[in-house]
């Protein structure tokens, strides 16, 4: 097994490896990060890279085009390096850095939104007591820990209190160094207290804890002062699986087929999280001791990884995960760079897909506790919804696909640098103008712009409300390609990557698959409370991805339902904002569990649910609907 | 620093070290038991060995005479290895083995103790639960452990159940494998039950727990078949931290002025009780993962040490332990070799001089379930005392000494082979005949041979009831010595060791001191109930001690109260017992920690005890008491 040198460019990061490594994981491993939608199966096409020197092993290259193995191309996850090489990675294989979604984007926040994040009284679910002791005496020996005790419920009854060896040890060393006066935090835990900490009296440094929402593409960290409930500081970053996967069910199929894949793929959002906490720890200037608890929450296969258990099962039919409830686990355990002894909570799920970022948006939007009925939409990669109020929660999940995110989609792309998000037409001579992230070349089509790109092609009349190209059509932009038609958006020279952009009608059909079952989720569960769309009073988008889309668009191609406007809140990321409210309420901790037990889950595909879900999803694939008199602002 | 090699006479031990090594740690280290009652402080002077080749670095020798140090007699504690060495260790030196009390020395065993360990009703704290669950689908689809959950709280609603991450690993496979049959075991656990094992639905084998005493001077373990609460393996063996000091205070100071010191002591009984568990796991031929839980009972100082918690504070004024109730731990926690994550827990004391051990002993023989009011006296190297029934409890620690031990006594020695048990002495030749444990030439005496001493010297009056020489007694048995005199037992021609065995006038104050401490800690609690000795409906004698004593030569001194033989019973190891008891049945579980919480701690040294303590003290330290009515049928 000889040693290989092999560079990356263009930046240039240089690795060695022995003979008969996988490109793509050198690559992921080297954090050069690059797209691999399928999970490294070689059926995506997105993780082309380009051998300048050297030479590899190339196994099955799929579906990559004479014309592009000829220049070199390959599909790292189908690359054997054998020798020392060069390898560039083109742009639109790379994943760069974008806009994620972190609480402290003001921009992005709506008011309502802002009124969320305040509406927390302050009990963390760790806290700080300050005591003093009576000295003890001949006739007043009470040990230090029932000391300690009687002290703590003094003024208020707690439930049972625990101690850990650690604190035990140094219990009575601190009570008599610090003359019978100290702080100790207190951390609740499976219906007791658990002293956590001893904390000299005259010690005024704030606790930190960190929420985090783990998504399947990113992560975004809120470093919480538990003292003010304030967040001092915000990051977000890719979720380092995504080398491995783009959606959930990539990742469990990377999972399934690699040998010691479960622990790559824990591993890499583990890392992930501690590189989130150096940046947030070195802005603040603290430790990681400092970092007293922490709150995760995210869908259920993130659960299932981040815990690091094989979450084979929830791809699986009847589709069930190990638990939906997690316990509580100590930092050290799992790897998480706090405190070491601290507890880290993930919030509760529902089932395989309604996880704890569902909950936490429940929670963080207060949904639970309003009279109105309110339509909760979490369009990511799979797009889940909640329909309730304080009454009554359903949820289901719609299997949408990760078209929104680019997934499926030739020149689909996350919304990040020179990703198109909007796109103007010409009625009649169907010239283009569109505009870009960062405003540089184009180098493919974010989701907002998709749904743009969509409502705009239907008005223009380029395509049908079945989504086929219109065959009366006779325009250079219209072009047979193998199999379909497609498109040209965007000609190669003004492009940033050497192809012409272009939608074709396999796209098309892919995002009115996305849409409709997002819409058919929503008819079904209306249809299963016997309730219809007048009926919801509220409507909050939640996701980065909400914040970017144009609610009319929307509308037009029957993504979301055809109310007024004001009923809409574009919510941002309520998974963060959920983990942060229990990190700073007990109340809300206790309540999100209450919300995960109250659900009930609607599972499309169950017996008595599946031919009804199959018209709706039929009827929801046309543009807007079948039903035109859904969308009367649309039709009209 | 050079490397030396010590070879220990008689068994031939071969060690390296390097200069300046301790001695009596080297000692330890190689697993040669030296006796060091004072802990190494170089003043009890029972640790001397002979260099016999070879020099060492001889530090402050103490009271050792001139003459042992011309045959080259050495304190180990005080000696540093400085060259190749050998050392012998004399007779009188070596922690030989001894009877160490275990339950199935049936030889030992009452009927009543028998009885006591009979009459648990089996509900171990670690249970198993056959369980057949059903199959999930679509329309049936909680996550497995909501399953498993549902399952176990089908025939009784258990406390909140909560489940580790290692077992949480396992769960999705486990139950498909097994096609939904499973065996799960629970421990309950802070008001929680614990899901601790996931077990083959076909697996027979049964669960073992232990349970362990752990006493100063001796450890005594039971391995238990949890499926039939038989005690399968019994062991017993010396605590290894005897080498470090002979009694609680010893081993204080052994912390206290040795850096490393808590972590020797801690690791000494930690290997103790793995040696005990390789014995126990090799007899019955299972392995260290069949044994699910332990319960150890133990004093104070041996939780403490247990834990490694520093004791310090046990011995300072107001004597204030870190905690009478242990948090259970995990037995990987402390590196107790049984299976990895299983609980660990320690029985509750009630204060520095009251442990687990005692509340144990109550436990076991029901002292608190009865109407009668019961005196239990455990005689080791402290004394510790209750007195109550089932309506209230009473308990103090009278601070008798290691006197009965054999600490503090020219020629005491434990119960082990070669101590003299029994003498006979010839009211006017003063001839004397002996016994000896194994029948072997004697070598010191043993806690029932001096009970039975001092009752014949003072019955054939060669000492007076305050424990003087007879002035007036001139016999060749009977000589001057520094300071005081000492009366010949066994000349050094009929010892086992080369000199001769006596009896100091200080040896009978040390005794009468022990003994009146015992007695007057009796008469306080008497006192602090308004009761007399005639109120005490039962006395039991606990702890290997009881087995050997002559119950009319305890009355005689004054020990033990003097009240109709039928009153006493001898109730053997009562911590074992009720350790055993607590790891089968969850009920006494819990009524050990009420007992705990229950019991009135009587300190005798506070200050509205102290001044009628100290009066009780002296008249005590009469033979039998100066008070001739309270022992009727000795004046009599």
């Amino acid at each position: 097994m000889a040693e290989n040198k092999v560079k990356f460019l263009p930046n240039e990061i240089e690795v060695s490896c022995d003979s008969g490594t996988n490109l793509l994981e050198l690559a992921a491993d080297a954090g050069v990060e690059l797209k691999a939608v399928c999970g490294g199966a070689g059926s995506c096409g997105k993780c082309q890279v380009i051998v300048k020197e050297g030479e590899v092993n190339k196994l099955d290259q799929g579906n990559l085009s004479p014309d592009k193995l000829s220049q070199g191309y390959v599909l790292a996850c189908k690359t054997e390096i054998t020798s020392d090489v060069v390898i560039e990675i083109p742009p639109e294989s790379r994943l760069s850095k974008h806009q994620i979604l972190v609480e402290d984007d003001e921009d992005f926040l709506t008011e309502e939104e802002l009124q969320i994040a305040e509406e927390v009284e302050l009990s963390p679910i760790y806290k700080r007591l300050e005591l003093e002791l009576s000295e003890p005496s001949l006739v007043d020996n009470a040990s230090d820990l029932e000391r300690l005790y009687t002290e703590i419920n003094r003024d208020i009854e707690l439930p049972p209190l625990i101690t850990p060896l650690s604190v035990l040890n140094e219990l009575a060393d601190h009570l008599r160094e610090n003359d019978w006066k100290t702080q100790v935090s207190l951390t609740a835990l499976n219906g007791n207290y658990e002293v956590s900490e001893l904390i000299s009296p005259d010690d005024e440094n704030p606790d930190y804890g960190i929420a985090v929402d783990i998504g399947t593409t990113t992560l975004a960290l809120d470093l919480v002062d538990l003292s003010t409930g304030q967040t001092v500081v915000s990051e977000g970053a890719y979720n380092k699986q995504a080398n491995y996967g783009d959606d959930v069910i990539g990742r469990i199929n990377f999972v399934t087929e690699n040998e010691g894949g479960l622990e790559r793929l824990h591993q890499a959002v583990i890392k992930s999280i501690n590189e989130l906490i150096d940046k947030a720890i070195n802005k603040q200037g603290i430790e990681y001791s400092d970092i007293k608890t922490a709150v995760f929450a995210g869908n259920t296969t993130m659960s299932h990884l981040f815990l690091g258990i094989d979450p084979n099962n929830i791809r699986l039919d009847p589709y069930i995960p190990t638990a939906n409830f997690i316990p509580p686990l100590k930092a050290n355990e799992l790897g998480i760079n706090i405190k070491e002894e601290a507890w880290i909570h993930y919030l509760p799920g529902v089932a395989s897909f309604v996880g704890g970022d569902i909950t936490a948006g429940v929670l963080a939007t207060e949904l639970s506790n309003q009279e109105s009925i309110t339509l909760f939409i979490d369009i990511g990669t799979n797009g889940e919804l909640v329909l309730g109020n304080q009454d009554w929660l359903m949820t289901c999940s719609c299997s949408a696909g990760p078209a929104f995110e680019g997934g499926g989609i030739e020149y689909g792309m996350r919304a990040m640098s020179g990703a198109i998000e909007y796109f103007g037409i010409d009625e009649e001579t169907y010239e283009i103008k569109y505009s870009t992230i960062d405003d540089v070349p184009p180098i493919g089509i974010c989701g907002s712009g998709l749904i743009n790109l969509i409502a705009t092609l239907n008005e223009v009349g380029i395509i049908s409300r079945s989504g086929k190209f219109n065959e009366d059509l006779e325009h250079g932009r219209l072009r047979d390609r193998e199999y379909e038609k497609e498109f040209l958006l965007v000609p190669k020279e003004e492009a940033g990557i050497n192809e012409d952009i272009v939608i074709t009608e396999n796209d098309i059909k892919n995002l009115l698959r996305s849409k409709g079952a997002i819409y058919a989720g929503i008819r079904m569960m209306l249809k299963n409370m016997s309730l219809t769309e007048e009926f919801i009073e509220q409507v909050l988008v939640a996701g980065g991805f909400g914040n970017y889309i144009n609610l009319d668009d929307a509308k037009k191609i029957g993504l979301l339902p055809d109310l007024p406007a004001d009923r809409f809140k574009f919510v941002g990321n309520t998974s963060l904002k959920g983990a942060k409210k229990s990190l700073l309420s007990q109340e809300a901790f206790e309540q999100v569990n209450e919300i995960a037990k109250k659900m009930t889950y609607l599972e499309l595909s169950a017996e008595d649910q599946s031919h009804a879900f199959t018209d709706e999803f039929v009827s929801a694939q046309f543009l807007p609907h079948t039903d035109l008199s859904l969308f009367p602002s649309v039709a009209g």
